[in-house]
């Protein structure tokens, strides 16, 4: 379906199509010939983690159900002419947390999912599951910060719902946020999108957030000055799409399993290989310590203000500059290439001159971390 | 702001600007003055029912960070020009229930309240927050009952999220839902829209959703053959629309709280009294007696398949024939008229020829029922 045969049908700009591009359809008949299946008979918080089983879960029972164009790239929202549409919950736990809270990541969350879809963000809603006995101060904390989130990411929080399930049967506050925004219909963005010779940038030191909320919960005699990255980053990708009209790939922020799992998504969905450089990935040394005491990788811990792109090998200068130049990307690097072989890997050539697998997140080592 | 203006500012059609009209400024300004208090310092399930604490709890703490003039009218969603916007949390318990299940419920509610802004429903998202342990055999079967929901209202679910919290931290499974849907501008629907001598309608026997749930818990010796009424109202509002345009004022679907609560809303809303005389309001036998018995009044009890339309006096005859022809509103009746005073209030003719005043719903008779 070309364009302007899209353009034809009504109403024309917001919904003209689900968007089926051919590479699309050709996975979806080769995903539909390889059924993910699930093994389990019971939820584990494995299927929440954002890695393997999270997405034999969403591929096996979701994806299974709701097929359609649209869906079915499994990317951070969905794109439909001129709209980009997208949702997540958050059930991070402490709520409140060095650097943020789960109201300020739930609206950056969302304001980002638009952005890695290339979308200016527009309008919010605001979902609250609260429990009975919950402190109306904490919802207020909650609520003010969700606010001042939205004023500096520029969007509005239009509309919500609330409901209260009995003491026992949440934890406190759970909240869920979807976000509408406009979107470029020419963007090809998207994670079955790289090329070999593409560059792989990061935006900034990876992994705060994971070892932020990890350590606000206690029980670690870890001291370190850390705090959550979360940050809006629809400026940043803005800057980037600008200076580099066509040959940014594909972005998507590092949340839930990490830059590893993002990664691997990439190298999975475009059927290339991914290499990166162990030297090259920017970790806080606060990050690095806690990790290394905790038995954690860094590359799979969540950022919550940090996004991996996907540019052309000649536009790799003129998309580092850019994100440099913005204060939510100074600390952007070029971290690897896109490679052709082996095709579905991420390989991680490590300080020590050797190479390894940097496998897909299986289990979860770091639970309800958004 | 006048159309022509609101035309002018870009993205043009989805994002022409928040919808302020006179009477809504007016509304702020009044609001503003007289500020909600939340009393309580903890949350109780009131704060959940749809009655007046929720009410105050979203005036109070939700309006009071968010305040703009597209969340200001509390409909149930938002809308910018072309574009509707809306969503729900779903925490019913139990999550099967004779009729449906949290998962068509979760669609049909979202499509319903696009549907209630005159919109026609496009797009919807799916959130889920499971708890560990629950069975996937169990979310398989609320997915495959979202999908047939979906296809039946010609919606897609294009979007979702999944997280998973620990055992005790929720309670099996509970779906937030938002969608997207396409409005005409020129519509002016909404609580605040009543007038006086318009007739007020209802789409069919009302209560049947919150007396089904709360007899598929148990524990109360009563039989009765009853199923939830959940269904997508968008065809049978767009009959109407289409039968009656410029003359239909409100449309509310009356889920928790009822029909009382949504004349309620419109009554207060729009500074009028609603009349609604006692014989008129459909309620089936099985309802009535099984409300009687256990002490509830069907005017409170939840609807998840019917709507409360206001229109012009002039305009009933044709509307109530316009939803009566549609397999959805076979059931629908006048069931009162808008006067002048007390302004504010819902009064009830009763069967006896007295008259007594329909409350705001205090407390939660019937928690979790969607």
């Amino acid at each position: 379906m070309t364009t302007d045969e899209r353009a034809t049908i009504p109403p024309e700009r917001m919904l003209p199509v689900l968007n089926a591009e051919e590479k699309v359809l050709e996975r979806i008949e080769r995903a539909r010939r390889r059924k993910a299946r699930v093994r389990e008979e019971l939820i584990t918080l494995a299927h929440g983690a954002g890695g393997r089983a999270t997405r034999t879960l969403v591929e096996a029972v979701f994806l299974e159900a709701f097929r359609n164009p649209m869906l079915e790239p499994l990317g951070d929202g969905a794109v439909a002419g001129e709209l980009a549409f997208t949702t997540d919950c958050y059930v991070v736990t402490p709520l409140f947390f060095p650097g943020g809270d789960i109201g300020d990541l739930a609206v950056n969350g969302t304001v980002n999912d638009l952005a890695m879809c290339g979308a200016r963000p527009a309008y919010l809603s605001a979902g609250f599951i609260l429990e009975e006995g919950f402190p109306i101060d904490d919802l207020r904390r909650i609520v003010a910060s969700m606010a001042a989130a939205a004023r500096a990411a520029g969007v509005a929080v239009v509309t919500g719902d609330t409901k209260v399930v009995q003491k026992g049967k949440a934890d406190g506050c759970y909240v869920t946020t979807a976000g509408v925004g406009t979107v470029d219909p020419e963007l090809r963005l998207g994670a079955s999108a790289a090329r070999p010779g593409d560059a792989v940038l990061v935006s900034g030191p990876i992994g705060d957030h994971g070892v932020t909320v990890l350590l606000a919960r206690g029980g670690f005699d870890i001291e370190a000055d850390l705090t959550s990255d979360t940050a809006p980053l629809h400026g940043l990708t803005a800057r980037l799409l600008d200076t580099c009209p066509g040959r940014v790939r594909c972005l998507r922020d590092a949340t839930r399993g990490g830059v590893a799992t993002v990664l691997n998504e990439i190298a999975e969905a475009s059927e290339v290989a991914v290499v990166i450089d162990e030297d090259a990935v920017p970790v806080r040394p606060a990050v690095r310590g806690t990790c290394e005491l905790l038995g954690i990788d860094p590359l799979y811990s969540a950022c919550e203000g940090r996004m991996v792109a996907v540019v052309d090998r000649d536009a790799a200068d003129a998309a580092l500059a850019a994100l440099r130049s913005h204060p939510l990307g100074t600390g952007s690097t070029v971290i690897g290439r896109v490679a052709d072989d082996p095709p579905g890997l991420v390989l991680l050539r490590t300080s020590f001159g050797g190479t390894r697998i940097v496998d897909v997140l299986v289990g979860d080592p770091l639970p309800r971390i958004c």
